[in-house]
């Protein structure tokens, strides 16, 4: 890290800088410039906290310069990590093909599970998703069927041979999940809750963790670094949106962060234009774009009936919108070298 | 809520609207406007999807009339609610006096804390901060002492009298809080955790709940609302700071939040300028403001050594600047016909 | 408008409102709900101030129901709009083709120019750009060269046949970019200013209109029916980033405002990811990706030797990684069912 | 400046960072850290451009140390600027006393302006405001009387002897607005209109810079460079609000910036918590709040008939409000020991 002093500070605050510096058994390398003077901090200082340094007199600011995170950067992982989605079957994400996460945004009835899974599968999906517990802004609104909802999940894979994906909203549903699931994802509301970080870190399931509301980039790869630091290096990025001052959108979708990720880390990413956006209509158009950006693929939301849909009908498409979708995303897909996988069959 | 047809959209489109307004069991009152057609829809909709509607062919956008809080809203409770922080104590915030939580960021050290705990007390604190168990976004850093950190708070209560205020981080740790902690905090990273807001609402602590670093104000206070309507009515507003593109402080500090409280629920509202600003030197003129501008209440951290504080020291006070802070701000109390509660004696 | 009033609200405050609709000509139409009444306000109140109806006792808000721009939607003009960049060439945007727009930031001497105008155009290139007058945030650094920057632009169009494009800061400089340049650029720090937007609004050339910073799309689409109504229809929506949280970026790339414009306005859009990035290594993945999205064109930072570029050379793309870029877009634009126009001669 | 090299880089890359390091006349200082090497740059580089060295290969980012500003530094200037608003009179920002600029936000008539501007004079006002040029997001709405507007400025001014501030929208109406005004206002969207910037700074009256929506600290700051560095040293500073996420306020207003503004620059600052909110039922909290936190002065907003304000009636204040409220902000003015200017006499 650099620390930046004040202009016209005293030698003794430069001085106590350097005296803290070597407390923390870094090395220190005083520059004075002609407005003002820095101190260079060399050493690994991550495990340092420069709140201490930010808090002497004459201090003006403190700049780090090593990426917070390190079992997630690219630099300790120059290979880019492919994640199989289910062990004995060729789902994965990070590798040529695209992966597309499908179905609708809650399992709400087991009728109709089964049958959008079918639907999604015939239309080249590699994925299911699907809430089982639904974190809720309202608490006056439906929340999931808990573990019916997980049984019914697992019953659609054994249909249909596609892994599921569902959300783990807490440390104590943990367990229960990863008897049923086969990628834990971590929502949007609890990319910061660390404890539960630690403990999907400790399953051998693979991580879908979607970025923060408000996450800065280096937030979100140290978000990742807990779960990998607990022992699961199986961690897929997810993209879902940010808030803005935008109001024609419910979050804004900041695809660039598609290479800025490519850039510094090697764990894959991809994309969730439905809550990314909040309108069904965008969703076609921001697949195609996630995939020409380099995304390693999309997570989408399909419900027969949207109008009927207990949770975010606003931006689930239906099965013919997702048909079309899945073509115009293929012909990208072959646009820049890839491959969307799976095998699409006309629904009937 | 409101629907807005799109211009030019067809008479079925508005029938469709019609008809599941209806399966809602609301009432729906159609009105022909010179170039747009809206629907509005009469009834409590609190408890319905409005995405249903949003997702009908031919619906531009869904307007949502009521707050989606109910028993969280100044119309349903009309005074101001008062909590007392800690029973036979008269520590309370909310009313006439304004509240003043102090303390370390983290409890490190028995001796250290029980140091300041006194020390705040004598300059006028209402209650005391520190956390035992610490949210890190970086999982290389200082997680607090956990329980031996609670047990240390308990002991200052007996040495100060002052009510303790900690975090809680996840559902597990509830009962443990609990059963020393007076004030039990939902930190910004849990505002939507909406399975621990069930659980301290289940306690019968008075709940401190900070507001998410990207939440709207109808999502907080519909957080507040998960925590009444588990049984607990005693819910303390934290505003803390958002994420914005400002540069110069880590959160920008909204609070012109303070008087929309006011107007829109009856719950007290405290501000925490070391976290809603990242820097010390900025949160003595930030608690002036937020008592000139009626809040009920100022959260600050103070440490006898920022230089040495494992967290956030560069936002920390030290005992001095504190001093002076108290007078600064018991004289802008009293412009605004309220008081700052506490004896302060000097530090000697 | 719909005009929502508190809940509790007086007889006489409803009445008010009442009052106020119709001395503004509008009819009125009260509905009374379950707990708030609205009165829907009908006719074109695109002309009324609803902020007079806002400081009304009793009302809590006013909700627009009509987009405040006429001209400009898709809804006057259900076809889009093709532009032509300039008389006498095939060089449009809106149409089929996707147009890309390059060259460097500003232009800075005369030889270099009119060179990289010659490698733009072989690796087809629609149009050329450069700044003559450039605005700086910083007063001590570059601001163009002016007048003869225009005329080196001129000369580059005889030399390669192409457009150019460059930016009109102020009034006074309207009539002199006018005489030189094909299309006016009208930058991110103007887009409100309302008095040149009218000035640019006189002449005959095709406008290209960047979003500002900090623009809700309703106010972008506003600033283009400033220029429209003023007699010019000629207008190219730019999108160029806006300001948020993010800091792996200078400014946040919201693709999903292709889709909203396309369904809102009948007005082309197009991509400047240099500004909207700031980084030369996201460009290509941020072209690939609006082309993907459904924009018509791309305004990119072509520069030989961005190490010595007066302005922006971090965001500037070398003649190598221009080529690579084109054939990239060339195989999405074909994906997506359109065509990047020029013809691609390699770099010698 | 400190250019942050990525890890791994080649010795060569270094080598042509030092280079052009040199070309720039600066100095450069290597430091290879454990994971890193960084190049610490020596010497004034304000006016070089920093971009150069972000697109060299090997380079992942350059770091600015100085600020961007110098004359607007409290640095070069330690002493806090006193601005008068108009010779011969006591009626002056940055000292003891705090101003209050007050008024109509257009002027809209001769007798009704003239009216208000005795009454808030009579309420203790130190300046009048009121708008001869408005700029309108909407083209449809009214856009002032202009000349007409100025002259009745100017006799409020005669017959209040109170300095008048009105807005001067571009270069044109310059030396028209410098006429009649006593101090010219540059409005949110004019803040980065750096020719505007240059045009004010040849006048000698003292300008009211308002920062941009979107606009950072940095940013604020050298907008206030290019006025003074045109030779025009009276720049007071004002806030009036950004654009964030909330939804409950038409702006954020982040008084926060009082403190930095006090830290980094010798300027004065005032808050427009009118703007700043978008709601007159919070101006008095936050002109309270802005006086606690260190402003030295507020521009307020009031009409005499809200509901007929031709322009922003939903955030101006009626008389009485503005009485209620300078009785109030003089108290809490005294007990940050500071006054509020003028005489308050109450309306008849």
């Amino acid at each position: 890290m650099i620390v930046v002093m004040r202009e016209g500070c005293k030698k003794e605050e430069v001085d106590r800088v350097v005296e803290l510096v070597r407390e923390m058994n870094l090395k220190d390398h005083v520059i004075v410039g002609t407005e003002r003077t820095v101190v260079a901090v060399i050493g690994d200082d991550r495990y340092k906290d420069r709140s201490v340094l930010e808090s002497c007199p004459g201090v003006d600011r403190v700049v780090p310069i090593l990426a917070p995170y390190k079992i997630a950067s690219r630099q300790t992982h120059p290979e880019s990590t492919v994640i199989s989605l289910r062990q004995g079957t060729d789902a994965a994400v990070g590798g040529r093909k695209i992966c597309v996460i499908a179905g609708p945004c809650s399992v709400e009835d087991r009728k109709k599970y089964l049958e959008i899974a079918q639907v999604v599968k015939e239309l080249g999906a590699t994925a299911l998703r699907g809430g089982a517990f639904k974190p809720r802004t309202d608490p006056y609104q439906f929340q999931g069927l808990g573990e019916e909802g997980l049984e019914i999940l697992a019953e659609a894979r054994e249909q249909t041979g596609l892994p599921v994906v569902t959300e783990v909203m807490s440390l104590e549903q943990v367990l229960l999940v990863a008897k049923y699931a086969d990628v834990l994802q971590i929502g949007t509301r609890n990319m910061h809750n660390f404890n539960l970080l630690q403990a999907v870190g400790k399953t051998d399931k693979p991580i879908l963790l979607k970025r923060g509301w408000s996450a800065k980039l280096d937030e979100f790869l140290l978000a990742a670094e807990y779960v990998i630091q607990s022992g699961n290096p199986n961690v897929v990025l997810c993209e879902r949106g940010i808030r803005t001052h935008e109001e024609y959108v419910r979050n804004t979708l900041p695809l660039a962060i598609i290479p800025a990720v490519k850039r510094e880390s090697h764990l894959p990413i991809i994309i969730d234009p439905a809550h990314g956006t909040g309108h069904a209509y965008m969703v076609p158009a921001m697949c195609r774009a996630a995939v020409a950006a380099g995304a390693d693929g999309v997570m989408v939301e399909v419900h027969q009936d949207p109008e009927h849909a207990l949770t975010d009908g606003a931006q689930s498409l239906t099965p013919q919108a997702f048909e079309t979708m899945m073509k115009e995303m293929k012909a990208v897909a072959e646009a820049v070298g890839r491959e969307v996988s799976g095998t699409a069959v006309s629904v009937k």
